[in-house]
């Protein structure tokens, strides 16, 4: 009787166990493979195609202000996106919260990029920075001293930039 | 015979859906409550005992220098946790990236944080910031202005202030 009892419990808990099981499977993954686009803040605005190639979405934190004088901001680059190349009056600083991509300054390398890394970018050199071809980038930035401007903005990244094929 | 080998696989495959229904439940209980002290970040240094109450660790990201004249950091406060009340002479951006916690200025009522809220103080007004009482919080910070210095610290936040009890 006890063994009939049991019997007819596995059974029934077996769909169950089953459901709960492929559970852990999608949790792993889940888990495994974040959605980078799913960031910290609000996915915001489209960025403007004569400035970005690809879809980059911006999203303000901080306002430009005589007090502070800072800008603060946050953009996710989806894979394969970037900015232009541009320059900053007062320079940058750029935080990657999630995800990996690039940074290149005018005349050196470009550098990659991944979550926790930090860029500190000086003023008036031209720079652009994106996504990885793969997966998206979640970036903060911070613009310092904005009474002396924002951004000044230039050429797309080719391609062959962005693909870094010179090196 | 069908049947029975059903009932063998079945039997078989029992402990091991068992375990992946556990593993499953796990993971969502992994998912719900994420570590909170595993930040973007380094952990970085314990913030000293004169400027804290509790536990709140400290990681440099942009030392301060003459050009971007921009300090950068994150601070991880354990649940508890705070600052003593300080001001900073060109004022300060608090971005929240992980957890929960307050903000406080002098005179007003206390404000709760929670992952993705920005902060900003203006210059010279004491405020301080830190955990809520039973989750941590991991705290992006950004000093404008450098030359006009970093930080004055003052005396601690008592019990009954960290606690709000005049509301």
């Amino acid at each position: 009787m006890k063994m009939m009892i049991h019997g007819n419990r596995l059974r029934q808990s077996f769909p169950f166990t089953i459901l709960l099981g492929l559970f852990g499977l999608l949790s792993l993954t889940v888990n495994a493979q974040t959605d980078i686009s799913k960031g910290i803040f609000a996915k915001g605005q489209l960025g403007p195609a004569e400035n970005f190639t690809g879809k980059a979405w911006n999203t303000g934190l901080v306002p430009q202000d005589s007090t502070l004088t800072t800008l603060v901001g946050n953009v996710y680059f989806e894979p394969g996106a970037r900015s232009n190349w541009h320059t900053h009056p007062a320079g940058q600083i750029l935080i990657i919260t999630d995800g990996a991509g690039y940074h290149q300054i005018q005349g050196q390398p470009r550098q990659k990029l991944k979550k926790g890394d930090v860029v500190s970018c000086p003023p008036d050199v031209p720079h652009w920075h994106g996504a990885s071809e793969k997966t998206g980038m979640q970036q903060l930035y911070i613009v310092p001293n904005t009474e002396k401007g924002i951004v000044k903005w230039m050429q797309a990244v080719t391609d062959t930039e962005y693909q870094d094929k010179k090196k």
